[in-house]
């Protein structure tokens, strides 16, 4: 069997005309190469979890490389990488740029990665041609976002805004039953250390993060990126159809209270509901429990979750208004009792218009139709954005995969992408 | 705690004036306590799975009470107990009487021991009042009516009809990967013994069974008992719905191929199609697995399967034919892909309209309103209606519950019913 290289692979569409005079393809393939090979699953995908020694081991290498490039660099109490270029004026708050270089069980090289390479890449750019920024620049790489350890991420982003509850962080306990402490304590960390990694908002001007889209939109548009108009917020609502259990062939059908038949019709409609209020409102109905789930049994119980999002809060409201009601008008249409109980309800980040359009300025000069287009996944951006000015990036995913070994994205698509990136922060000097 | 006895609820409300001159309810409410002790649940419902020394202890109670009525009893090759009272005329075909005494797991009382007693009190009564019939009645025990043990019942009955596949019970395996052979041997059986229990249909003029109604609808009637119209014949199908994952915030809604949202308009829909094709017609979803049922992933494949059954085969099947084809008309309008597999189709066994006449006769006479019903499950008179003209009786069952140690049927009901089934079979004499 051939040894698995993503450089050769990355660098095999990758020709001539897609190099940059300043950013390097090559030197980024080779990085998420080296990346790759840090829990390389068997099925040649990547398995890094927050907090796991894998993640630490590819904090290290990023690490390295960012003190390589000049920054200085510091690792905070939640095991943030923070690598800091200093500004010509270091009295003006930051710019911050990265991602993270956690992953899903055996999930994709992409995810997280590109985004904090994209980052590092532009310091190397700046390197390259003498470029200082008048605003200092840092390049992060968050801890555990995609909380494959706990079942919920966003820790490392979350210690920085100070946002997230530290009481109910004590008591997560990961697959082992480990502690959210003593994970921390493992990769040398500490729940005060932690605590006292927030940061004062007025130290930084913006975050970017550029991430794979994890969708289909840009390659239907054929483009290599495009613009973040605001990450959703997902409002998450378990519903429960109770009807009456009843033998299937005993009980005729003007008799029953058939929960499966009552989901079904709420389903059906609750998938018409976001087309009306807004392009980028959606839900789903992912997950759905059918009781007692025999061939010849009327179904008389069903759980469900409804998945609800969109980039504004007032539209992802009405949303989750509206599949309410819904849920119980159609329950009473069926004779059938329903309850509900809302799970989460992030608020969404809507990116400024006035952001959105300067990175369709850096589009432009860079030669890119500007496409803009939601995020409908959570980042590390959604979390920042509670305190900071945010701003995203889309690169293109090839047929929308993500959180599998098939995730990919051309070379030449990250580098396209890091060029709109790199201009866009020289504009805002 | 109080000790569970069934005589005792049984006795509850059960007053003088319910008991006949000839059938003692007092008699059958003893043997219902006798042989619910027999495999009693720490629920107080009934385990006697069929070829287990549970069954088999039933069935020798059952036999000890055939040959104290002054039956000639045996066992056959696939265990049935058949209690032969001999006619004035025994040349003539037997009437046959009965039904099982095995249960599923936890079961309830009535399911089955109430149709065996039921035959065996018929014959009590004669004793009483010195009644001999003309032809030949046999009072039949049938083995393993419910297939708790091989999952797929009526190993009794096809052993008398020799209709049943022997060479697939070969196959068969326990839950402790006992063979149907080994089965047998541990209850004094073998399957050369199985196939000699095939009898001569011309032996038999008619089997009878009564059997609690396991619905609601006599219930609704307020009638004790009711005269069974056909037995429906259930047609299993499996679909599967194969359309897209995808991320449930990613993927805009014009851009899905959810298998859920199309599998819930076919359920939707297909719960409208029976009522249009006959008033005994059912089809019920009462199965659904969603893949990869993820709160947050759009759905890429359901399976599901759909019950179909009326007691008519033209009807059943025209069912069956609408159904495959609103599946594949749904399949198509959601854009996923469909594939669906026919696991059972049995035929429906209709009832002889001249034996329901001859039934409601017997009602007639005994002062109930007749009343007509489908059977929707099965029943050992399903199988035996291959071969030899059947007739059904349906006991009102309390809340429809069956299969459950909350089945129930009032003393007072069964005793009604016995003597409509002993004076339609005294008509036939």
């Amino acid at each position: 069997m051939q040894k698995f290289s993503l450089k050769d692979k990355l660098m095999n569409d990758y020709t001539e005309q897609d190099e940059s005079k300043d950013i390097s393809g090559e030197r980024l393939a080779s990085r998420l190469d080296d990346l790759s090979k840090i829990g390389l699953t068997p099925g040649n995908g990547s398995n890094r979890p927050g907090f796991s020694k894998e993640e630490k081991h590819a904090k290290e290498l990023v690490g390295g490389w960012m003190r390589n490039a000049g920054l200085n660099v510091r690792e905070d109490g939640a095991g943030n990488i923070i690598g800091r270029l200093e500004g010509k004026n270091n009295q003006l708050p930051a710019i911050m740029c990265g991602s993270h270089v956690d992953s899903v069980p055996n999930g994709g090289h992409f995810d997280g990665p590109v985004g904090v390479l994209s980052a590092l890449e532009v310091v190397e750019a700046w390197n390259q041609t003498g470029f200082r920024p008048e605003k200092p620049f840092e390049v992060v790489v968050f801890s555990d976002e995609e909380g494959a350890r706990f079942n919920g991420g966003f820790n490392g982003s979350e210690a920085i805004t100070g946002k997230g509850d530290i009481n109910e962080k004590r008591l997560l306990k990961d697959k082992d039953g480990l502690s959210f402490e003593k994970v921390l304590n493992e990769v040398g960390l500490d729940i005060e250390g932690y605590q006292e990694s927030r940061r004062n908002p007025n130290e930084i001007e913006m975050f970017i993060e550029v991430h794979i889209e994890q969708g289909k939109r840009l390659e239907k548009e054929n483009l290599p990126c495009g613009i973040v108009t605001g990450i959703a917020g997902p409002c998450w609502i378990e519903f429960s159809f109770t009807g009456e259990a009843g033998h299937a062939g005993n009980t005729p059908m003007n008799d029953r209270k058939d929960a499966l038949v009552a989901a079904s019709e709420f389903i059906l409609e609750a998938n018409k509901l976001p087309g009306n209020i807004s392009e980028s409102a959606v839900a789903t109905v992912g997950r759905q429990m059918v009781e007692p789930n025999g061939v010849n049994v009327i179904p008389g119980k069903v759980t469900l979750f409804a998945d609800i999002r969109d980039i504004h809060k007032e539209t992802r409201d009405q949303l989750a208004g509206e599949i309410l009601t819904l849920a119980h008008n159609v329950a009473k249409k069926h004779g059938v009792e329903i309850e509900h109980q809302e799970k989460i309800r992030i608020a969404p980040v809507p990116i400024r218009e006035e952001i959105q359009d300067n990175l369709e300025k850096a589009f432009q000069e860079e030669g890119i139709r500007p496409y803009r287009l939601p995020s409908g996944a959570g980042h590390d951006a959604m979390v920042i954005g509670e305190i900071i000015p945010v701003a995203m990036l889309f690169v293109r995913s090839k047929d929308g995969i993500s959180h599998n070994p098939e995730e990919w994205s051309d070379l030449a698509d990250c580098v396209q992408t890091i060029k709109v990136l790199k201009n866009f922060i020289e504009q805002m000097q």
